[in-house]
């Protein structure tokens, strides 16, 4: 947690409901020929509204310069200092495919690769299909047995797995068997610290066993381990401010993350209506509306402006809805940037908005966008100072000092 | 180092080229008549051009209202924390006069002084003339022995010199033997922690042997040493992020700093354009080219503010070449801000101005001054955030978390 949150936590009263709108990778760089971003390309009148009746600004992930991945970029939002938990790369890959992990869990990101003896030839198979990446898994889980350790490999997308070890005194100090190159044998897995002694045989036991199993198959007849990691235990949001936090995401990843905070989770149909829709059910019960939209993001890694300016438009036209509700607080912004211009996450800041009816009005934006948000009241924030802002905002937080 | 650097330094890797160009004391005040800063004034039609197609703000050399000297001010562009690491006035001072430090040498700034009896009347010696001063050294270094240390004095400019011990076991925690006024005898060199007596007792003879060799000199029959620091061990920029890293500065000083944090180090001719020709000469070989520019601060310390102005006209007319040979990363600050209105530096923050295909660009932007900063896209930055920043504009850092 950020050391604000546990400053403000003895702070925290009952108060008003806070919808945080995001919309994945939502921070873009200009199209070369307009000029304009993908959200500044996009018809947004409803946001414009809001922009111009709230407050605006520009949010820092992590630090400058610096990329989020979706993990960091999720726990800043939800007010937790993302260099301070990092999510290891296995249990964000659990989280993906929707797996939770318990307090025995160990997991690992799991690659089916292609081996000639020893030497790892092709780190990903040849990227088998999603349909034999599930048949070699339940390959694995069928034949593997481990001395009181049980293991699980859950299939992801083509190549891709996850493997989860559970049982008492396991330890995620463990180096990769990933090589990440070609040309060179997968190393054993090495304990990084001295509880993972017990734990690196047990994995290296498993590799071995894995090979054998995959011995005769072809090209998956290797698997590479790497990030492996533990749950991390982080203060959860309902204890520290008595809120009811609820996440309303289509893909598995990201309520996989807001559970890590104490949110409950819903799954909603795939467009942002739905998201929207299925809020307003959840309305009476809740404080605190996550709202994810996977879209922007996708589109910017696919390097397509269009769709990501429609993807932007879509979200507008189902806020009416949202808006007639009135939340307390509204604030919509991304966790990241993923510009088309760059077809990847980038470390640029991220438009925010935040509307509510104690907050400064910027009557001098025309448009929810990175230029206009550049002189927007709120200035450069800090994303883990947003969750301060909108609990303050929902009158949840009490004076300090006399 | 700044944290911030020692979190970037596992997210390393290889990317484009990058240009920082530091005009020394760039930050003014606006003269009273046209209310336009030095900047502000001057005709700068190719840095306006980039200010407009990049991302502009304010930079913060150490804290709020905080005034640095040249060390600090570069240090924090260079992207470590000033305040962490600390060059003491002597270091400052070897590296002024283009002395290299070795791991035992101990370096204290001198003045030459007058003293009537054990009292110190004027602690400059009536600033003799720099030929004056080259005579007193050079019979300092040939008259004065010590046991088991060797020691050399350095003239620098009229009463300046520089005075630097060598031997094993020296300690830099010594106190001042300046009085820092007149009217009183200059105290002995004390041990300001215990490994310190033995040195303490050296530097004593040293200043013993010292009047008496300059007894019947005069003025200058005394010297006064203070600011005694060895050379920090900085951690060094090309092992930290695999970059290529070379000085071009006509000023001994700012070699000497870029040589703490590992750059190489290049002497051009004196004109802002001889510093961007050597650049260019040396482009192939280095990933970051430091340019050093020294004439704006040194007509911001005369109170020149046509002659700081033409200045920045002379490096604005020098640009075309560099802009031409397109640099992936361009970055256009100072290390501080030498007003002529103060004939001084300052604790104001200094313009910056950053270019790069992947910036976002300022289009509301006329001309690259103070004014127009204040209301850029990068808002108000520490200096230490620019590297980061550079190197990430560069593509030099890969993705954070998963």
């Amino acid at each position: 947690m950020e050391p604000l949150l546990e400053f403000l936590q003895p702070l925290a009263q009952s108060g008003g409901k806070t919808v945080l709108l995001v919309m994945d990778g939502l921070g873009g760089l200009p199209h070369p020929e307009t000029g304009l971003t993908e959200l500044e390309a996009a018809r947004t009148p409803h946001m414009d509204a809001l922009a111009k009746d709230g407050s605006c600004g520009l949010s820092m992930p992590v630090a400058p310069g610096v990329t989020p991945g979706s993990g960091p970029g999720h726990l800043a939002l939800f007010g937790y200092d993302p260099q301070r938990y990092v999510v290891g790369r296995g249990v964000l890959s659990a989280l993906g495919v929707g797996l939770s992990l318990g307090p025995q869990d160990v997991a690992a990101r799991a690659n089916f690769a292609t081996r000639e003896g020893d030497i790892i030839v092709d780190r990903r198979a040849g990227r088998i299909s999603t349909e034999e990446c599930r048949r070699l898994a339940a390959l694995l889980n069928e034949r593997i047995r481990l001395d009181g350790v049980s293991v699980h490999v859950e299939p992801e997308m083509q190549h891709r797995a996850v493997v989860i070890f559970s049982g008492p005194g396991l330890s995620p100090h463990l180096s990769d068997s990933d090589p990440q190159k070609t040309g060179v044998p997968a190393p054993e897995v090495r304990p990084t610290a001295p509880e993972a002694e017990k734990t690196a045989a047990v994995v290296n036991e498993f590799i071995r066993q894995a090979y054998r199993v995959l011995e005769h198959e072809h090209p998956a007849n290797a698997i590479l381990l790497r990030g492996f990691d533990r749950q991390p235990a982080l203060p959860q949001l309902p204890q520290l401010f008595g809120i009811r936090a609820v996440a309303i995401a289509y893909y598995p990843m990201y309520r996989g993350l807001a559970r890590l905070v104490g949110m409950e989770t819903v799954v909603p149909g795939p467009e942002p209506k739905d998201a929207i829709a299925k809020a307003l059910e959840l309305w009476e019960e809740h404080d605190l509306l996550f709202i994810h939209v996977k879209g922007t993001d996708s589109a910017g890694e696919d390097g397509d402006w269009a769709r990501k300016s429609r993807v932007i438009e879509a979200v507008d036209a189902a806020l009416p809805p949202l808006i007639e509700r009135k939340p307390d607080v509204l604030l919509i912004t991304g966790d990241h940037s993923t510009p088309a211009a760059l077809k990847m996450h980038s470390w640029h800041p991220v438009p925010v908005l935040l509307w509510a009816r104690t907050a400064r009005k910027d009557r001098w934006i025309q448009k929810f966008g990175e230029s206009e948000c550049a002189r927007g009241s709120l200035g450069q924030v800090r994303a883990v100072e947003l969750l301060p802002l909108m609990l303050a905002h929902a009158g949840r937080l009490v004076k300090f000092g006399a």
